[in-house]
């Protein structure tokens, strides 16, 4: 598929030494965090700017060449996993931070920096980029922009979406567009950012990303409360907001993902009575130590109505680092332990505690084990099943029948099955449970006018019979 | 082009009552708040049900009808002029809030609800849906949707998009879909959502709509701050966030604005010293009075750098309402004085100085005054260029001149010509300010995906070149 004559091109445009075809160059970039899935790009390559992205795209458009835009690879949906081949165009040469204003709150950056790099940056100058995925120290902001990340604090700050004011997108023909402008505010022409925005790079490669920022907060105050039921604590979630708080984050933990991560992960063990079956996470900030004290208590007030041990305050800065390390190692912990498949459930949040309960009927139904985990306060639960010891014939005929029931589960619940990981590769099948036809259909005729030659991340999101 | 054959059919759909051709009807559905321009529609229909809806379109698509979806009428942009004549169907019979959901913090209403109704109606609840267009007392929530509003609160709590979770869509052909889920965070396909949002009526009618909502806020202050120096009081806009505040409303109003509101509409006066050229109005909310105060100091500490005369406390509600009486009333104020033309230019919050001594200039150049005020804190400046003793001639020569001047200002300031008010008929000829060919073609496009026969709102948003 890629000739002679293609690589000599993508030469003359990146320079010999960021094409790759060596095998393992190719093996590395054709696998992400999704499971132990791995489709290598026939070619991969590493442009520097917005021009040489440019001219990669127009190259590929020309010769209908699929290309698979590639991030840090830590997506959980395969979203970067070259199916059909091609090229991979590795956006991790575009990794500087252009500008940030400070006049304006503003952040004008380059695809491929490091969420966490990004984040220390504008906090340096007094500011604050609150979206927080639990990849923040290795993802990149453009793979954030890929798949609308969220994380632990947009319960109260938003995801992504919420703080992409402008971008720079290179169009599958090479083309380079502006979705927007510098603004806060909008009402000019239809939303081209908000629709490129969770695109999973199915619509064109974003070279120039223009973020919102807001005033740093400073203080916060952290607790985690173990709940004897798990239901309740899954109740709990929507009973705080109904007490009128809204806190910085809310997680919710099984029991097994706590004790998996203590297990398999250096992180400081709780001594957990054993009754424990669930915890939640809960931050509180603000700018004003007294207000956080007094809506931790209110929270206290609201959790004291649940069956719950001790609640635990985290006092200084190392124990609220204990306590996310601990929430930010579940998944590591699942994945060292098991082979695993994850889903990314998301419902209303007072739907949590049927959503749970469902998820644990369908396991036992169909014999699969799972850890449930997640952003509590967005109504968004990773269930990871985990394989175990169940024979491989069981995993693959009823893990994917059980995962389709936790779909049908959570529409049923005015839910979706992607909160914040994406469609990619590994759930566009059950794409026709949430979606009609017709939706699809339309969602698919943007997708070719974007993309006529089907080159831009093709065999992603739409469903095999569509695609 | 409404043959009998067509009347009788919609009298079948919606019965007798409710389809209209008599000249007063056409007339009054024919004109919104928008200059005083009159496009009345050749018949006008008030469906009752999203089915109803459906199968008007059906019926238009089949006859390649226009229609017009009509809201309440108050658009600043002429959005529901009727410019191909066709069917105004009026959505003031979908006037239900389906569901208050106290659980999940979300409301579900047809789009024909009154903006400040529904916020009433969720208050009693102890929730809160801040978007505030300066028309909420008239408005509808699905006008509020096809143009993305915004107004004096969205400074720190966003605009409507923020708050659209899901919308039930009629598409042109008739077909409904949902956009998406009921849930805080979705990474599940296109965001329809918000390619929907700000969409003005031109790619679907919207007849239902999920919306997030958050607890009440408590409690409120606001100041008045009169400057000597108008470019000052544009200056202090940004100076009072680097100090690390988000008010809740950051209102600008140049001295005229302010002198001829008190002038013709029922405001008290304010006595005010004949050297104040601007003010800015400030809100800060919260849950905690003393922080407040606190906060409102810090803003007097920042405003104290430039030269202000005595600060004004709102004390009491009453003067609240006074105070956003006489911002409220800008804008009635310049229509009964003189033939006007309102722009709503959107620039980054730091550039507005930039912009407003711009704005000026150009009106000097071209013999044109203009009265500024608007949501400062968004950067989003309202233009009413008044034309007073202008002779017609020159109106009609020079305002469109320094109309179009204006908004290239706005374009090399990295801002666009719309922020809340949308494109609709007036300012479709500027698009390609602000947007390439490419981009409107992409636009254009994927208007033709969802209305194939251009029959939703034609006339709308894309300039005559392309329509």
């Amino acid at each position: 598929m890629i000739t002679v004559d293609i690589k000599n091109k993508l030469v003359e445009v990146v320079g010999e030494q960021y094409v790759f075809t060596d095998q393992e160059t190719l093996n590395d970039y054709g696998k992400d965090h999704t499971e132990d899935l791995v489709f290598p790009p026939s070619i991969v390559v590493k442009p520097a700017s917005t021009q040489q992205v440019s001219a990669i795209m127009k190259l590929a458009f020309e010769h209908a060449i699929p290309v698979v835009p590639i991030g840090a690879r830590t997506g959980l949906s395969g979203g970067i996993l070259a199916v059909h081949k091609g090229i991979g165009l590795s956006l991790e040469r575009l990794n500087q931070i252009i500008k940030i204003d400070e006049q304006n709150l503003q952040v004008i950056t380059q695809p491929g920096v490091i969420t966490e790099v990004l984040q220390n940056a504008v906090a340096e100058k007094g500011l604050f980029y609150p979206v927080d995925p639990s990849s923040k120290g290795s993802c990149f902001i453009g793979g954030n922009i890929a798949e609308n990340s969220g994380g632990a604090r947009a319960v109260k700050y938003g995801v992504t979406k919420d703080y992409v004011l402008n971008l720079e997108v290179v169009l599958p023909n090479g083309d380079i567009i502006n979705t927007a402008a510098n603004t806060l505010k909008n009402a000019t022409g239809y939303n081209l950012t908000q629709l490129m925005v969770g695109s999973e790079g199915t619509l064109g490669i974003v070279t120039k990303i223009v973020l919102k920022l807001i005033p740093a907060v400073q203080h916060n105050v952290l607790l985690l409360v173990p709940f004897f039921k798990m239901e309740e604590a899954a109740v709990a979630v929507s009973a705080i907001f109904r007490a009128g708080i809204v806190p910085s984050a809310l997680e919710f933990m099984e029991r097994d993902a706590i004790d998996w991560t203590m297990k398999f992960t250096e992180v400081p063990d709780l001594n957990l009575r054993p009754e424990i079956e669930a915890h939640l996470l809960i931050e509180v900030d603000g700018n004003y130590p007294e207000i956080l004290m007094n809506e931790a208590e209110k929270i206290l007030t609201v959790v004291e109505q649940f069956q719950i041990d001790e609640v635990l305050f985290a006092d200084t800065q190392d124990q609220k680092n204990a306590l996310w390390k601990l929430r930010r190692n579940v998944a590591e912990a699942v994945k060292q332990n098991t082979v695993y498949k994850e889903e990314d459930t998301v419902v209303p949040r007072y739907e949590l505690p049927k959503l749970l309960i469902g998820i644990k009927a369908i396991g036992e139904k169909n014999g699969f084990k799972s850890i449930c985990y997640g952003h509590a306060g967005d109504g968004n639960l990773h269930v990871n099943i985990v394989k175990l010891d169940m024979t491989d014939e069981l995993w693959q005929t009823k893990v994917p029948k059980g995962v389709k029931e936790i779909f049908e589960l959570t529409k049923s619940l005015n839910g979706t099955i992607s909160g914040e990981h994406g469609i990619g590769l590994v759930q566009k099948e059950f794409m026709s449970i949430v979606f009609s036809e017709i939706e699809l259909h339309l969602m698919y005729q943007i997708k070719k006018i974007f993309d006529p030659k089907n080159i831009m991340n093709p065999g992603k999101i739409f469903p095999s019979d569509i695609n």
